[in-house]
């Protein structure tokens, strides 16, 4: 139980303490800070309280404008973070607690902050498709231009992509960074995945099927990436391992692992639709086109969507819920942004491998790798 | 001419003057540079030479560990600097001619200075598939381990790559940061690219084979890619112009240019073989499992590769030559060194059209950009 108050509903309660980096309209200055309730504890601020063995001599790293650093300690100083954080935010605990001009300076309303990519993004290594792609945390995507060939009796044309579509995956932060070509072993890998956010991989269907053969897809897919502005630790998920699944055809020995590592995690697509209009059609199928397995999503009720239109706003969410509390692994949202009633396109309960990539559907089995150097 | 003693043979007179960053025993700080002759000028050192109305009031670009702010300058600033450069290192200038004590500080042996990655490099789109790598400019590479898929009546296996191969590819260096989504119009690209390097992307073609349906090739070619440390600027290369090549069928509008942007670059690969013992096969011919219309390269004498083998250095040398002078794009080198006497592969010449990509040999026409923010 923490001294800040935290709603019952809130995604950020002292079980979770997600990492991100945010400024504020006074304080321009990019700093690392974990969500608590409707709050961010600025650590830049508090940096001294992180007195134990492994990050008393180096409290500077949470005086950075990027995660890097302490990312790349490794995981006695993750955990080491943790402690202190849980234990300077208990309600038992007076040191931030009972000293007001500290707390004053300490705390931002989440609502005051704006939120900012997380880390330098060093590397990025996807399971199923190697690409790297403007990141963010939030910002409005355009809709892509391109070459596309709807009629193949005709030449392709140039133009806007009308087949515009989301892709809801999950992607892990990892560190401390190895030496290139320096294999981790499968049993190391937990020493060495810091924690997770959703992801958003934006996708121009129609430019994508034009272009993918042979070589895949790379301009349909590089128009932007969003992903989720807090980093939920491995070390808050842990509640939630569930029994690793089976995997057919059984995965070769170096991909494979007895040690569960599966996670039972929530994850929501909503849609924030401007109008309607659009006949009613399965929502995922053009990602047939493309990516084997998918199932179809059907929408929940009568507004529809084959694809995105302009206005449309993208909401991810992922939770994991247990014992009244629920820690959130991100919320997303983008597109430009129209006020209208909200779509839930669908509820998609989901266990993934975080060591092989596989999971029980097509949907979310990428998993997505940022390599910190 | 310069009062630098500038080698007939040398790659860098000074119609070249190639912009890199090195750092040197004596002083590990990461510094730019030009070459010329066998020297580096430190242009930390003699930012105050920097003058013009661009640059006057930002010297301090000069002072920065990589390429990126200067880059994001921009033309004015590109072209400024590189009158700049010509005037203090002719022999016709004092400034720098006759000042000893400045020239003693400025001035480095090649031979003395270690050579970093030029850029922080923010985003990275290759014309013809996208992918992220760990990038170097002439550290050794390690073969990677991996699935494949040798006999398909047996399950994969994984193990060493046995077929580990090497890509000619030209890269661009591109300047200032557009907007996300912003496109820039064909005929504003030349005020964007800033110089240009020789890349090699390593390629594990036995893991590429097995895992490229139906996304295309990501782990068999992520392990590493290498670029020539010294970016060579449009500016040096203009000599080169050569008419359009007539492309078939032609390009749609958003990428045709009437203005010509063709360069004359001789390419050559070299290797460095530890052993003979290969049979003498076609080289290239792996590399039509995935690239269409490759044409093989045969080895021009006895000894011959398939494959790279462990020791093999690979080296690679871009150059334009004109009215005696000579402009490297390049010189890299790299895997374990064997001292064995030089193969040369073949010459590929080469006209490569740097706007739309392509090239009239599939061998190069990879134009890969580099995107800096």
């Amino acid at each position: 139980m923490s001294f800040i108050s935290v709603n019952p509903d809130s995604h950020f309660p002292i079980e979770n303490l997600p990492y991100g980096v945010f400024s504020t309209a006074d304080n321009p200055r990019h700093r690392i800070g974990i969500a608590i309730g409707d709050q961010i504890l600025d650590l830049s601020v508090v940096k001294h309280l992180f007195d134990g063995p492994v990050l008393q001599s180096q409290q500077n790293v949470f005086d950075e404008p990027t995660l890097n650093a302490f990312m790349s300690m490794g995981r006695p100083a993750w955990s080491e973070a943790r402690a202190t954080l849980q234990r300077i935010l208990s309600s038992s605990e007076p040191v931030l607690r009972d000293n007001a001009s500290l707390r004053a300076r300490a705390f931002v309303p989440q609502a005051q902050a704006t939120m900012h990519l997380p880390a330098k993004i060093g590397d990025y290594t996807d399971f199923y498709s190697s690409k790297y792609h403007a990141f963010n945390v939030g910002t409005d995507i355009r809709r892509p231009n391109g070459q596309t060939r709807a009629d193949e009796t005709k030449p392709p044309v140039f133009g806007a992509c009308k087949l515009f579509d989301f892709e809801l995956e999950m992607a892990f932060f990892t560190g401390p960074a190895t030496q290139m070509g320096e294999p981790i072993p499968i049993d190391k890998t937990e020493d060495y995945i810091f924690g997770m956010v959703i992801m958003n991989d934006w996708s121009a269907r129609d430019i994508q099927k034009w272009e993918y053969v042979p070589l895949g897809p790379f301009l349909g897919k590089n128009l932007g990436t969003t992903i989720s502005p807090w980093i939920v630790t491995m070390d808050a998920l842990k509640p939630f391992l569930v029994p690793n699944t089976v995997q057919d055809p059984k995965p070769l020995p170096y991909i494979s692992h007895e040690d569960p590592y599966n996670f039972d995690i929530n994850l929501e697509v909503a849609l924030n639709c401007k109008t309607s209009g659009q006949s009613p059609d399965s929502y995922g199928s053009m990602l047939e086109l493309c990516w084997k397995g998918t199932k179809p999503i059907p929408l929940s009720n009568d507004l529809t969507r084959k694809f995105l239109q302009d206005g449309d706003e993208v909401i991810m969410t992922g939770y994991c819920e247990k014992d009244g509390y629920k820690i959130e692994n991100l919320r997303l949202a983008q597109a430009h942004i129209w006020e209208e009633k909200v779509v839930w396109v669908d509820y998609i309960d989901e266990s993934t491998d975080l060591q092989t990539g596989s999971g029980s559907s097509a949907r979310t089995c990428l998993i997505n790798v940022f390599v910190f150097k």
